[in-house]
């Protein structure tokens, strides 16, 4: 069986920039989510094809490095593809590229499978375990499941704000999209930060589904070194996603 | 000197669709922003262009007819230029194509040149006014500058809430995106139309710009024949967007 190595060329969109005329994150990690998804087409394990068998891929974690973020009108090449699998897990990887091979920004990502009549996380089924991976690329890290920061609680220089899941937040099968996440913990980040300083990295550790018109909390505390802590999770405290965001001065 | 028609082609992205799986509205406009940008940037009025002599293209007028949206991997041509120019006004058409040629959606738009130092509305100036159009094309209709449809005042079945303009509404200029007020606008729509109903139609009338952490208020009515009547307004009541809205049954 061949193996699939998954090569989409973006050019940034005025849209796709946020306030510094950069690329903006959201718009980032949307590209990234629709190349994996192209990936998984071409091996036979994309959404529908999983569906057609009660099963639903879910993100765990992932970790995004930015390096540069390209500008308006920029050309680049948005690389993913499997890299390792386990009994539970599925990892990827994924390469941004400018015009030139620069690298502008990395991740890497784990991801499970779920049943969706039996509401739980399963093994991998034999016609994704058999999958071929791509060999000879750029090593890459498989995350630790647990990630390298401490899970946020409410603490005295913890802030909180609330927000509701919209229908633009949520996915064809009702669930909130991971990268709608992504865009409430950056809107959390306190206004200064967001004028000066840019993201640099940002580690995410997915922990439970949400759904249209969930009420999330938004816990955020900044830590050492132009880091923050988040956690989104339900009014009842279950945690939705814990995260680290790492920021760098505007160049 | 040529006159510029814009084509381009855009395939649908999975985070480009809306929970029915169909290309969302604001991911529409998203679109015509971009493809109307690169139009004006090959008539040398982009908005760097006129940012060079102080000025600012607003959009004023817009109505949107959608008939069909289409689905995830479709691949649709955009096309878009410049119908008409008065002392004041600029006018712009969309038509956004199945590959087969069928008209999916297509809009009539009318802007107005800004003076970003005297803070005032201008006449085009002449390198504006002096550009050729395009000849030969499917005839657009010239919106009326005042909509085909009532300003929406509070009244006892006016549902309101409250928005604050987030970085992620912003451009690099700092006012809020037009797409974004279209987000908000569609967000206040009820749960119940959204699952089972799809926008046919929409109309907007921008009245003034918002910025960043402004606080906003949403107004919504509805009125006869699945239509809506918006208005976002600042606090002290000043006319952001006035907006009208139909809806049909799914198909």
């Amino acid at each position: 069986m061949p193996s699939f190595v998954q090569t989409d060329t973006y050019t940034i969109r005025q849209y796709e920039t946020d306030a510094h005329s950069r690329l903006a994150a959201p718009a980032l990690m949307n590209w990234m989510q629709e190349s994996a998804n192209r990936n998984a087409l071409d091996y036979g394990i994309g959404i529908t094809d999983l569906a057609r068998v009660s099963l639903g891929w879910v993100l765990t974690r992932l970790r995004l490095r930015i390096h540069r973020a390209p500008g308006y009108g920029e050309t680049v090449q948005l690389i993913t593809y499997p890299t390792a699998m386990e009994k539970y897990f599925i990892y990827r990887a994924f390469r941004l590229l400018a015009d030139d091979g620069t690298l502008l920004a990395e991740a890497d990502s784990t991801w499970l499978v779920f049943d969706t009549n039996r509401r739980t996380m399963v093994s991998l089924p034999p016609f994704i375990r058999s999958l071929e991976l791509p060999t000879g690329l750029v090593p890459s890290a498989q995350l630790p499941m647990k990630p390298a920061f401490p899970a946020l609680s409410v603490a005295a220089d913890t802030r909180q704000q609330e927000r509701t899941v919209e229908w633009f937040d949520i996915d064809h099968n009702q669930h909130t999209n991971n990268v709608s996440y992504v865009r409430l913990l950056l809107e959390s980040i306190a206004a200064n930060i967001l004028q000066n300083q840019q993201l640099a990295e940002l580690d995410l550790y997915f922990r439970a589904e949400s759904r249209w018109q969930d009420t999330l909390q938004l816990l955020i505390k900044p830590v050492a070194g132009d880091s923050f802590l988040h956690r989104i999770e339900h009014t009842d405290g279950r945690e939705v996603l814990l995260a680290r965001s790492v920021w760098h001065q505007n160049k």
